[in-house]
């Protein structure tokens, strides 16, 4: 599904100003980031300034999905929206206090969303949006009505001006800091997982959601 | 720390147009959240649209602070800026696709941040950045240089244009789905937490990081 040969377009905007090392235009970094996201955060502009909202999306191609209410003032098409996808992956320790950092795989994405008005293709992309949160969930649910279909704003935004940024290893610290009797070292975060709690009776839990997980399993 | 007294600025940008009763503007609801959190994506628009990044922060009583690179773009006094900090606690998963939610907290922050220029005071506003995400461990780090200081910018915003949302529980199905024979349910999620990897030798594991954890423990 990934796009190992593509590039995304350096722009005023996604070019990498401070700690371009971190950085890349390749859609075969940008697009693991993106499925292993579960939220994405969503920014705009409008009269009242900027704003920013989490919510739910998919990578489906070369596009990235989001829906919500059609009443949504970012789910307007040709609306400029910056996205953003953050794992944090760790939390990193120096003997000083200023090099303290995380380690992180982000993604940011601009552009222009489009509406999908096609019934048949919103079926598709909001069973993407399912599929990407919990995959193979899709198939043990009742899809969506026409009324569903109808009350709900499905926006397309082709990944092309687009980013990741990655910092992994350990603390760097200044050489003479390096003798400084402090810890210093990797704290691993990522997603964990509770028991599932069902609502239903007599259905047994399905492999979809017994065997859901999210990245590196790190506990 | 927290203030139960105290409530938010109810203006046309906070004020909770959708699925309201999931929302607050009490800063007994809000602070937890910010406290809670390790990364926020701040929003903000220039020249270039609308831009998100995940950054770090730290609620300092009524005051959330970020800091950053002097050169940053976001880092100026007087910017509108929209701040995002997201919680999420569960995947909803409902019998008909529409109805799958997440569980989330989430705080919404509007306002112009204010330049800390005062060294004392930048000194506390790091330490408390250090603090936040990993409480106790300020103590046992070089604190910033004068150098370190002079090349950091740390921006205040008051927490006073701000919004709570929350949503717990399992999913809520059309009557004529529950039938269906589906599995639904909750599968709750949280920050997972890996073994420390050192980079020091001859330093024991301090309580602060050995112990270190973040929101209720689900695994």
């Amino acid at each position: 599904m990934s796009s190992p040969d593509l590039r995304t377009a350096r722009t005023a905007r996604t070019e990498l100003r401070r700690r371009g090392q971190r950085g890349s235009h390749d859609r075969a970094v940008i697009d693991p980031i993106l499925d292993e996201g579960l939220l994405c955060h969503v920014a705009w502009a409008d009269d009242y300034g900027p704003a920013v909202i989490p919510t739910t999306y998919a990578r489906l191609g070369g596009d990235l999905l989001m829906h919500g209410a059609v009443a949504a003032r970012w789910l307007q098409p040709g609306l400029p929206l910056c996205v953003a996808v953050t794992l944090l992956d760790g939390l990193v320790l120096a003997r000083s206090a200023m090099h303290h950092s995380a380690n992180y795989r982000a993604v940011v994405l601009y552009g222009e969303g489009e509406l999908i008005r096609d019934h048949a293709e919103k079926r598709r992309a909001l069973e993407a949006i399912v599929e990407h949160i919990v995959p193979g969930r899709s198939a043990f649910t009742r899809g969506p009505s026409v009324e569903e279909l109808a009350a709900t704003s499905v926006l397309r935004v082709p990944i092309v001006e687009a980013s990741a940024k990655v910092r992994t290893g350990g603390p760097v610290d200044d050489a003479e800091d390096l003798g400084l009797p402090w810890w210093a070292g990797v704290i691993p975060v990522g997603i964990g997982i509770g028991p599932v709690i069902a609502v239903c009776k007599g259905v047994a839990v399905p492999d979809h959601v017994g065997g859901w997980g999210r990245g590196a399993r790190i506990g």
